[in-house]
C-alpha cells in the first residue's frame, strides 16, 4: 500500500499548491492514501472548516495536527464529528476533544494512523514513548503510520528507533524544514526527521522573511503574515507491505510552483 | 574556488570516515578548501589537540566549532595558539580565548570564516544578528563563510536571509541531522539549515541509541556512549565566484561506509 | 533619602488600592521617591496613556517595566516623550524605543534608576551583567537603583552580588511573589529577590485561578482574566544615604484591602 | 498535629546547622513531625546513605527529594529500602525506584507526604496535577502534605489552588529562596509558594558566589563548589487539624548562625 504524507500546510499558498498538484502526484506516484499535517493550514495557524473541506476536496483522506492544533478555537466546533481528523495523543487524556490516533480502510485495507507531540523545547505533553505503547497495545492493523510532530532531532530519532519493527513508519513535522535522512530502519520502519513544509517557498516557516527578521533583531511585536509568491510541496511517499506491515521503501518529494 | 563543510565530527566513527575517504572526496569534487565542525570530535565532547592534529592530518584547513566548545577542557590549552580554529563569534566579547572569525588564504584567495551559535532552545549568546553586522564591518574579503550552529529552524532561516547578499553562505550545524532545503538564496548567498553529522550511522545523533531511549522512558542518568558500526559523512560542496563572493552552487554529500 | 519601590501592578485591582493607600504610605513611612513597576497595569498586559496618567496621579514618580513592555501597543505612542518610565536597558542598543535608565531629581538629591531584564528561562535579552557596567560607566550619581525583572533566582542573586557596592538597591520583580530574603549585602547594596506583585490576592499571579488551573490540567486555549476580590499591595521601602549611595534599610511591606 | 518542613538542605553547611539546632527549634515549636527536602544534601547533589544517616540523626522524620534526586548514584542502593525517603511522584511509573508518596504514622495519627515536581522551565515530568488527583484517590488518611519541587510560581500556586480543601499544606520548594506568601488557602489548606533554602547564607543558592557570578559573566564552565562561612536555616512550621485534615497555622522560619 502507498502512502503520500504532505509537511505542514501552510495558509493559502499551501492549499493552491495542493488544489494544482495533488492529483497529479496521486497518479504519478500510484498513491493509495494521502496525509497532510494541517495544523498551520487556516492563514498558518489551526483549522477552519471550510479550510479542511477544501483540503479534503484536493485529495487528502487524512489530517494529523500539531502544536497549533486549537489555534482557530473553529475546529471544537467539528473536530470531534471529524473522524478523519487526528491530532496528538498525547494531550491530556479525558479533557481533549477529537482523536489522536484513529482506524481507517482503503482499497479493504485496514490502517492506524497516530499522531503525536514532542516534549523537548515544546509544551509539557505526555510521554509519547509512554503514550505509543498505550496505543499499541490496543491495535489491531498491521500497517500502522506515526506523525511525530516534534523540535528536537533527538527526540525523533529516538522514538523511530523506539517503533522500529511495532509500526510501519514514523516520520517527523513541525520544523516545516525537510530532512534528508529517510531511511529503513533496522527492524523495518519507514523513517525520516522531518518532511518539511508545504507552502511559501520564499519564508521563513511560511511566514514573510522581513517580519521574522525584524522580530530577531528588535524584539520589538510584530504581525506574522504568511509569506507570497512561489510555493513549495514537502512530503514523502512510502510504500508498506500488507502482509507484514513493514516498510518497502520511502521516498522524499519536493518540488516549488510558481504562482 | 570551491569549498568542502563537514557536518559535526563525532567521536572515533567520524575521524576513521574521514581518515578513509576525505582524500579522494578532496579529489573528486576538486576542493580548495575543507571546513569541518570539530565541537563532537573528542569522544562526542569538545576538542584535544591530540584530536585536532588527527584531524587537520585528514586534510581539514580550518575547524569551526559551536556551543560544545569548552567541553574538553584541553582546548584551553592551545585555541588562543590555533588560527585555524574558529569558535562561536557571539560568545562574549573580552573573556572569551580564540577567535570567533578569522581571514584564511589558499591559491592566493582570501576568505573570511565566521561561527556563531543561535540563541532559540540554546544558550543566552550574544544577538547573531547584530554579531554578524559588528563582523561584516571588518572584513574586506569578497568570499565570507558562516557556519550557524543553532537549533531553530526559524533562527536559521532568517539569519541566512539576514545574511544574503553580504556573505557567501550561510550554513547550519548543531542538530546533527541534515535537511534537503539548500538552495542559493535571492542575492547570491548559498543556503542550508543544516549539513547534518558526520559519525555512527545507526544512533542518535551519534549517541548509542539504547542509551538516549532509556534516558528519554526512564528520566535516570545514563552515560552517554558514542555509537558503533558504520559511519555517515555529511556535508556540502559549495562555490563561491572568486570576484563577486557570489554562490556559484550548493550541493549536498551523503554517505556511509561500513566499519 | 527614602524609597518605595511597588511590585507589578496587575489590572484595575491595582491601580486601585493604590489610589486607596498611597499617600498614607509616603506619609507613614515619610518616603521621598515612589518606584513601582507597572508592566501589567493596564489589564494585566502593559500600559496605556490613560493608565499611566492614572498611576502617576496616585503618586508614582518613575515606572519601570519588563518583559510585558510592549504588550500593549499604544505604549509605543508616549515612551519616547516620557522620561519617568524606564524599560529594561538590555533590548538591543538603536532599535527599542524609550529608555533603558535615566537620572532623576527629588529634593535636591539626583539618583538613577536602571531598569534590566533577566535571561533564564525568558527571552534572548542582551547580557544583563555586561549591560550593567556599561551604564554605570556613564553614571555619575550616588544613588543607583536597580529593578531586576527576572525568573530564575541563581540569575537575580548573582546579579545582586555583581552590583554590591556599586549601586544602592537591586530589587527583583516579575515573579509577582515576594521574597523574604531582604537584605543589605556585604559592600553595602540592598537586596531582594523579588517584591511580588500590587493586585488581586486570590489569583495566580493576578489572573482568575479557575482560569489558570484549567491552562495547566487540560493545555487547551484559555483566555485570561484579572482576578475580583480582595487586593494585595507589595512593595520594599528603603533607605539610601545620600552622601555615599550605600544602603541602610531594607524592609518589605504586604499587605491586603478589602474591596 | 505540628510539623516542622525544612528548606532545601545544601551540603555541611546546610547539615550543620540541623546538627545545631534542629532539636531545639524541634523543642521550642512543640514539632510532632520534621520533613526535609534534602535533594542537595551531599555536597549540593543529591544524597549519599552516610548523609542521609547522618540527617536522620538530627532528628528529620521524612526526607523529600526533588529534580536532584539522581545526582548522586549511591541513591539507586538505598531508596528502594528507605520508606523515609519520598522522591517526586510524577517520574515515570514502573521504571523509578522508590516511593512518590508514602503514608506515616506519629503519635498514633496517621499522614501522607507527597513530593512532587513541577514542569515549567523544567523536565518533562509527568503532569502533578493529575498525578495528584491519582494519589489522593488512594489515600485515606486525613492529613495530606505535598512538597511540590517546582520553579515557576503561576504553576505552584496553581496547584495549591488545585489542591486546596483536599489535602491539608502545599509548599514549594527548589528555587532556594523562601518567599513571604504564606497563607491558608480558603478551603483549609496551607500554602507557601517555596519555604527556601538550609545552607550557606552568603551564596547563589548554596554555590561560592564568584563562581556563579563567572558563569553568568563568561559562559566558560566552572566547578561549582558549596559557599563557605555563615548558615542559614528556612523552612515552616505548620500545625494541622488531627479531626479535619485542615490547616490551623503556618509560619516561615528564618535565621542564620555563624560558623
Ligand atoms: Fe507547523
Ligand atoms: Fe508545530
Ligand atoms: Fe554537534
Ligand atoms: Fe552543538
Ligand atoms: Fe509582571
Ligand atoms: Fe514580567
Ligand atoms: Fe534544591
Ligand atoms: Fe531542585
Amino acid at each position: 500500500m502507498r502512502f503520500l504524507a504532505i509537511g505542514d500546510v501552510v495558509g493559502r499558498p499551501g492549499r493552491n499548491i495542493l488544489k494544482n498538484t495533488l492529483s497529479k502526484i496521486r497518479e504519478n506516484y500510484k498513491i493509495d492514501v494521502i496525509i497532510a499535517n494541517c495544523e498551520n493550514a487556516a492563514g498558518g495557524n489551526g483549522l477552519t472548516k471550510k479550510v479542511a473541506d477544501e483540503l479534503f476536496a484536493t485529495g487528502i483522506d487524512i489530517m494529523t495536527m500539531g502544536n497549533h492544533v486549537w489555534a482557530n478555537k473553529e475546529i471544537f466546533s467539528f473536530i470531534e464529528n471529524e473522524p478523519r481528523i487526528v491530532r496528538p495523543a498525547n494531550y491530556p487524556e479525558c479533557t481533549t476533544p477529537g482523536r489522536g490516533y484513529n482506524i481507517f480502510e482503503k482499497n479493504n485495507v485496514r490502517f492506524a494512523v497516530i499522531n503525536l507531540c514532542g516534549r523537548v523545547f515544546m509544551e509539557n505533553f505526555d510521554c509519547p514513548f509512554r503514550k505509543s505503547d498505550e496505543i499499541l497495545a490496543k491495535l489491531d492493523t498491521k500497517i500502522i503510520i506515526v506523525d511525530f510532530h516534534a523540535e528536537a532531532t533527538s527526540e525523533k530519532i529516538a522514538l523511530g528507533f523506539y517503533l522500529d519493527g511495532r509500526v510501519s513508519c514514523v516520520y517527523g513535522t513541525h520544523t516545516h524544514v525537510q530532512t534528508a535522512d529517510e531511511k529503513i530502519l533496522p527492524n523495518g520502519t519507514a523513517y525520516i526527521t522531518d518532511i518539511g513544509m508545504t507552502g511559501p517557498y520564499d519564508s521563513v516557516l511560511g511566514v514573510d522573511k522581513e517580519i521574522v527578521i525584524q522580530k530577531f533583531v528588535t524584539m520589538l511585536p510584530v504581525k506574522f503574515e504568511i509569506a507570497r509568491g512561489k510555493a513549495q510541496f514537502n512530503g514523502i511517499v512510502f510504500e508498506i507491505d500488507e502482509e507484514s506491515g513493514k516498510a518497502i521503501s520511502i521516498d522524499r518529494i519536493n518540488f516549488t510552483l510558481e504562482e
